[in-house]
C-alpha cells in the first residue's frame, strides 16, 4: 500500500467514525432512563474497523462527481446496518459468540436484552439518519432508503443470515455462493450503489459499481474462508478452524485452499477491471487490494 | 357501537389486512432458502387484531382531506413496526411469553433465531414499503419515514421498552407515564400524525391529532392495567394478574382501580374533545369509545 492510500483511508474512516460519534452523542443527549441502550449502540459502533462500507459509498460518490459530504449520512447508515447485523448474529440464539473483534460482543458486555434492543435501534436509526440528512434531494434520499432496505431485508442480508442459520446438510457451490451474495454481498453491493445514487450517477455507472462489488464481495468471503483455515488467531481476533469445527460448508471445504486462492485472485482481477468504467480510481484499486490481500 | 361503525371498522381493518397479505405474498414469491422467515413474519402479521394503528392513520388521512389509499403503505408499515416489537418483546431474553393473542408467540412457533430475524425483517420492511408506495410525493414519503423512525427509535418505542426492561425498584407516576408515552404512546401518536402528514395537513391539525393520540394512548394503557387486575383471561387471551406477579409498577398499583377508572374516563373525554379540531369525526369518536370501553 502507498503512504498516500493509507493516509486517505484513515481520513475517510476517521470522518465516518466522527460522524457516527456525532450521531450517538445526539442520541445520548436525548436519553434518560434508556441511556443504557444508547451506550450499547455506541459500544458496538465504535468497535468498528476500517468502515469499509461507508468508505466504499463515499468513494463511489466522489468518483461519480457527487458530494461525499452529502452522502455521509447514508454512509453512516450502512455502518449502522452492518453493526446491527453483527450484534444480532452474535446473540446466544444465533452464533452465540462472546467475542467480536477482540472485545466482548455486545450481549457479553450489556446483556442479551440490551443487545437485542441496541441492534433494533441501530437498524431503525439507519433510516432516521438518511431521512434527516442535508444536501440531497428528497428523491435521492428516498432512492437511498429504498436501496438500503431491499439490500438489508428478506431477500438480502437478513435472508442470507436465515439461510446460513437454517440450512441443513452440505451446500452445493451454487447454494453457498447464493448465501454469500445475500449475507455479505448485498450490503457491500449496496454501499457502492448508494455512493453512485447519492451522486446522481446513471444506470451504466451503477451497473459497473454493482459488478465491481459482486466480485469484491465474493473474493472477500472466499478469503475469509481461507483465513479460517490458515489465519493467525491473534491477527484475526477470533479462533481459527471454527468453520470446520461447526461442520460448515465453505468455499474451502468445497474446493480446497489452493483452488480457493486461485478463485480469489481471478475475482480480484475482475473487480479491478470493473473499475475501468470510472476515472480517478487509484484509491479504490488500492482499497480493493488492501481488502483482498489481507492476512486478517 | 353502531352497526355502521362496526361495518366500517371491519372494512378498514380488512383493507389493511389484505394489503399486508399482498406485501407478504410478494416477499414469499421472491424467497427460496429463506422462506421460513417470511412464514414467521406472515404468521405474526396475520395474528393481528383490529389494526388500530393503520386504521387511525387511514382515518386521520381521510378527515384531513387526503387519499387513504395512498396512505396505505404507511399504515401497513405501522402494523409491521408494531408486530416486530411484539415478536421481540416476547423473546426469552425479554418477557419470555410463549403465547400472544391466544396463539403460540412467534418464537414458540418458529424458534428463537427465526423470531429474532422475522422481527428484524419486519422492522426493515416497514421502511421498504413506505419508500416504494404510490400516490405520494417523495417529500411526503420522506416525512413519513422520518416521523416513523423517530417514534420507533431510542427516544420512542424502543427506548420505552428499554426503560420497561431495565428499571429497578418502584417507578413514580411521572416515570411510569413517561415510559407509557414512549413504549405504547409513541407509535399511536405517530399513526395519527402520519395520517395527517400523508394528507398534507397543516401544523394545527397535526397538533390536534397529537393531543388526541396522547390522551388515547394513555387511557388505553391505563385500561390495560385495569384489565390485568379485573379482566377475563378467556377474553384477554392471556393470564391476568401477571403485572402484580412480576411486581411491576402500573397505574393501578400506584392509584388503585377506582382512581384509575376515573383517570381513564377523563382522558377519554379529553381525547374526544381534541377531535373537535376536525370535521366528520363520527367514526373516530366511536373508535375511541370502542378502544377505551373495552373488556379485553
Amino acid at each position: 500500500m502507498t503512504a498516500e492510500f493509507t493516509k486517505r483511508l484513515d481520513e475517510l474512516s476517521g470522518t465516518v467514525s466522527r460522524k457516527l460519534e456525532d450521531y450517538m452523542t445526539k442520541v445520548l443527549a436525548e436519553t434518560k432512563g434508556q441511556r443504557k441502550v444508547a451506550e450499547a449502540m455506541g459500544y458496538s459502533l465504535s468497535a468498528g474497523g476500517k468502515r469499509i462500507r461507508p468508505v466504499l459509498a463515499a468513494e463511489f460518490c466522489r468518483i461519480c462527481g457527487g458530494d461525499a459530504e452529502a452522502a455521509l449520512p447514508a454512509a453512516c447508515a450502512l455502518e449502522m446496518i452492518h453493526t446491527f447485523s453483527l450484534i444480532h448474529d452474535d446473540l446466544p440464539c444465533m452464533d452465540d459468540d462472546d467475542m467480536r473483534r477482540g472485545k466482548p460482543s455486545c450481549h457479553a458486555a450489556f446483556g442479551e436484552a440490551m443487545a437485542l434492543l441496541a441492534g433494533d435501534a441501530l437498524l431503525n436509526y439507519a433510516y432516521e439518519v438518511i431521512s434527516g440528512g442535508d444536501g440531497l434531494s428528497a428523491e435521492t434520499k428516498l432512492a437511498l432508503i429504498s436501496e438500503l432496505s431491499k439490500a438489508t431485508g428478506v431477500n438480502g442480508m437478513i435472508g442470507g443470515q436465515v439461510i446460513d442459520t437454517t440450512f441443513e446438510g452440505k451446500m452445493t457451490e451454487a447454494e453457498l455462493l447464493n448465501m454469500y451474495s445475500m449475507k455479505t454481498g448485498a450490503l457491500l453491493k449496496t454501499a457502492c450503489k448508494m455512493g453512485c445514487i447519492a451522486a446522481g450517477a446513471g444506470d451504466e455507472k451503477i451497473a459497473a459499481a454493482e459488478l465491481y462489488a459482486e466480485k469484491l464481495g465474493l473474493a472477500f468471503q472466499i478469503i475469509d474462508d481461507i483465513l479460517d483455515v490458515t489465519g493467525d488467531e491473534k491477527l484475526l481476533g477470533k479462533p481459527i478452524g471454527s468453520d470446520s469445527e461447526n461442520d460448515k460448508t465453505t468455499y474451502v471445504t468445497l474446493n480446497g485452499t489452493e483452488k480457493s486462492r486461485n478463485a480469489a485472485e481471478i475475482l480480484t482481477d475482475e473487480a479491478l477491471n470493473a473499475l475501468e468504467a470510472f476515472e480517478d480510481t487509484q484509491f479504490l484499486k488500492e482499497l480493493t487490494l488492501f481488502l483482498l490481500k489481507r492476512d486478517h
